[in-house]
């Protein structure tokens, strides 16, 4: 059960009103979901936080789809049952099929896998993987 | 310094090499990084890793590249070092630009951000989140 | 549900009893938890970590309620549902009111995504950062 | 080694110098640290990260220096090297003592002990606990 | 509620019957449980995690029971629910006794503990435990 | 660079030396590792985390080499690098082979991956392992 009781938009502030508003513009539907109304019992990380995930998860260099199987990707290695379950149906909605959430999972299963045997290990960073990204 | 010594090509044993052989000619290089020198300790584990590693990475109905951002993902939640240098190597290799670099780090961060909220406030799973995935 | 049963006070060995007993004194209630219930199958890891939980949340240099907001940051970063639960009411007892939980979850939210950052770019620590505090 | 490279004021273009401006500002110095110059590579995240911070961690119903000390609890259970050594210098700016710094590490140890007490035994939550906090 | 249905026996392909068979052998029981049953929906993932589970977890240079041991302090440290009742239920057929559980939990949060305590007070390696095992 | 200087014996307090001694008469060993050491900057800490240790790690039902095992396992998969090394050092001294380290790392590396297939696909508990252990 929640700490803080969900905020319907009934009983909402003009400024989570606003907020709300625009979740649903951006992603044109009606639904809030649990999660931004829990958050609106604090407008100021509310508007934080949508601002950024409007900003982050849209598509640039890499597509809103990718976006979401990343997102997915921390959501499992921390384990937020939350996240895991809204963030595979907004990637579903945006075109991952069952195929693609299954090779998801299997790497990132097997990333866990190979992070602990190189820290286990305390495997050396090999010389040429030193070198920064080239700007 | 890792706990066990890299094993080189020259002083390895025939199950040993063969696998090094197949990571060469699967990625059309003649490097083998530290990690699976120091896996070689281990022979069946090196041999069962690398062959989940050429079977999960492989280009499916995920690309390949995606693939290592979903790896790098996981390795930047865990701190694994080696890992952040080695598949950022790799995923640059594949064409991942600086631009996508920056993203991709952007949406991890995120989604740490936000997995902290949904499991601190405890918020509710929507019903609607919890229907599976269809087949 | 637990792994082992609840131990109640009527059932306790006198070893048991004298661990529930000092934290009803100590604080000040009659109440003794689930998490201590099934300790009490241990009574030697319930004396030990009561102990603990006694010297190290008490006031000193940092107040108890400093303490209790740093012990729900743990838990919520590493996601401990019961410890989340319990330390939040502990809190709230303390004098922690809703705005200074809204903004502990603020802080916590952020630490994590800026621990991603910093790990995920691998930033070197700067050479002012890196002398040890002063006696 | 970073793996972008530090981007110094001088090389900055005007968008993230009006950042490392509002940071000197508001910190009253004129030293940027290793984080922001890193960032700098991506001058979206670095202006909505340093907006956060400022926003997030000014004096509030919580003081500066608690949040300086959650924040490291959060860095120290994630062990983000960087974050822990940044920070520690921070809260100690702020007012952190070296006793506040022991007895702020005892807390975070006994967290993490006892989050995995709970987790491992699966305790269940009291219904006590269950109650959110009132608005 | 689990992200893909079940698949039972009944209604399953061929490779994925073959690798409950070998389950049902393995472990001289006829029950396979939901983790199977669910990985199920992707049979290449089913065949190499049953494969290297198989593999990893039989008796070697440490016996099957310690093994388990191991695995149930990592699902504790990852709070994978699911792991801690299954693994638990596992390691009580191969002889873990309550008592055992019991100092296994002691020990799993006595870790926790002192690894932030030495991640925490950034604690340098002593010379002498950097040597590589002897091969 | 530790945050807090070593204390050395000769240095030290007279609550200090009793636990430092106390550590050399239970290892049977002069030798006080930079953990103790540094811990000594916190002597209710020290001996708190010292009367632990002595406590958990002390053979009982569980060997004390099976002990270390399940400390390394917790320390990998928090990346605890100081706790790897020391621990690893303790266990070999205690009768821990190359191959069961090597076997070790096979089953912390196998948790880890299952963890997350466990958790992704959120699989429920069978009912069967819901049951609490028998006292």
């Amino acid at each position: 059960m929640a700490l803080l009781p969900n905020i319907e938009y009934a009983e909402a502030t003009p400024e989570v009103r606003a907020v709300f508003d625009d979740i649903k513009a951006t992603r044109n539907s009606d639904y809030i979901n649990n999660f931004w109304k829990v958050l609106a019992n604090d407008p100021a990380t509310l508007r934080r936080t949508w601002t950024s995930v409007k900003e982050v998860m849209a598509a640039g260099a890499l597509d809103a789809l990718t976006k979401e199987l990343v997102y997915i990707a921390v959501s499992v290695t921390n384990n937020c049952e939350y996240c895991i379950h809204s963030h595979t149906a907004s990637a579903a909605a945006k075109g991952m099929t069952p195929q693609m959430f299954r090779e998801l999972m299997a790497v990132i299963a097997l990333a866990n896998q190979t992070n602990r045997l190189a820290n286990g290990y305390r495997v050396d960073v090999d010389e040429r993987y030193r070198a920064p990204l080239s700007k």
